[in-house]
């Protein structure tokens, strides 16, 4: 995935329609939950093979990946908008977990 | 960002901790949210103004850099487990948004 | 509000339409979180001060109340669900929170 | 339980800390979302089977309570900052789900 490409897309998608004053860390964040929470309202009332499943059906994999791309989205813009790198941040964080679950024996 | 790589990287890790039992959609969705609002709850109480501000403090940028990989990593761990394309279903994404979203004229 | 009525209410609605067998607390309580952002949902591009205005326009007045609805309805159900008497948990993190935050002198 | 004596400690709570200007109907329901995904996160890992025994353990189920509670005293506190009636917000909606659902047979 060309993170930077993504993000000069998205400037400019932003820059066009004039929703800078909207992307402010508190909103991005706020409407990235929001996506999160249709992701998972796609499985709410599944069971866990059920959600298992979901994703061989066309019209409910379509809809999945339109939510997880919403959810990523809205993370690229957050990553913009804070001068974050994501894949810094990434790597700091899969270091941090090797740590604090060490595998067993 | 190498997503190919980082999906070896994750299924390494969930495979030495015996952890895919509990990666079903279902459970790894509601991680996602649960994530997604730990970012949130950064901002819950500034004001945007603040929450602009807020990544300008090195502890705060940690945090919220470390909150932002939770969410990748889990929508990555969604879309190894669904088997759905990220970047595809960004692309796809980007041109429903560019159509709903017309730019003024 | 008589929260034993509305459980009565709640447990005869679910009765009717089979549904105990979904109502798990690990549903219920994705489904609280999925009406929570969308109540989240209704605020989010919107600054403190319209967030504070929205109430006084009648329609986005009653989907604030419908969200809200639907956010005690399911918290009532998780109650029930677990034997959990919200008024005792109340009160108790009421007195949590008396001893965490104490009035500025 | 008493919504009015509730609405009356919340308020004198948030009098006495200065935090009304915090409690934007903006940021209670981003603060009520937070608690609903600290909620759902003590089961994310759990059977759905594993969910419904959770409460018999005395520290998950005083952890349970003690979420469930936050998302209640958000919600009085956003009815209270909007002037909705939760008691009649939620008969409204007990209405409507009543005719969207209707029982079989």
């Amino acid at each position: 995935m060309d993170l930077s490409a993504l993000q000069a897309q998205l400037r400019q998608f932003a820059d066009e329609r004039d929703w800078h004053a909207f992307h402010t860390p508190k909103n991005l964040s706020t409407a990235l939950m929001v996506e999160a929470a249709e992701l998972a309202e796609i499985f709410q009332w599944m069971t866990p093979e059920q959600s298992d499943a979901a994703s061989s059906d066309p019209a409910t994999r379509e809809h999945i990946g339109e939510e997880m791309a919403d959810v990523l989205l809205y993370l690229v813009q957050m990553a913009m908008r804070t001068g974050i790198d994501l894949n810094a941040a990434v790597q700091d964080k899969l270091a941090k977990n090797a740590a604090k679950y060490p595998p067993p024996g």
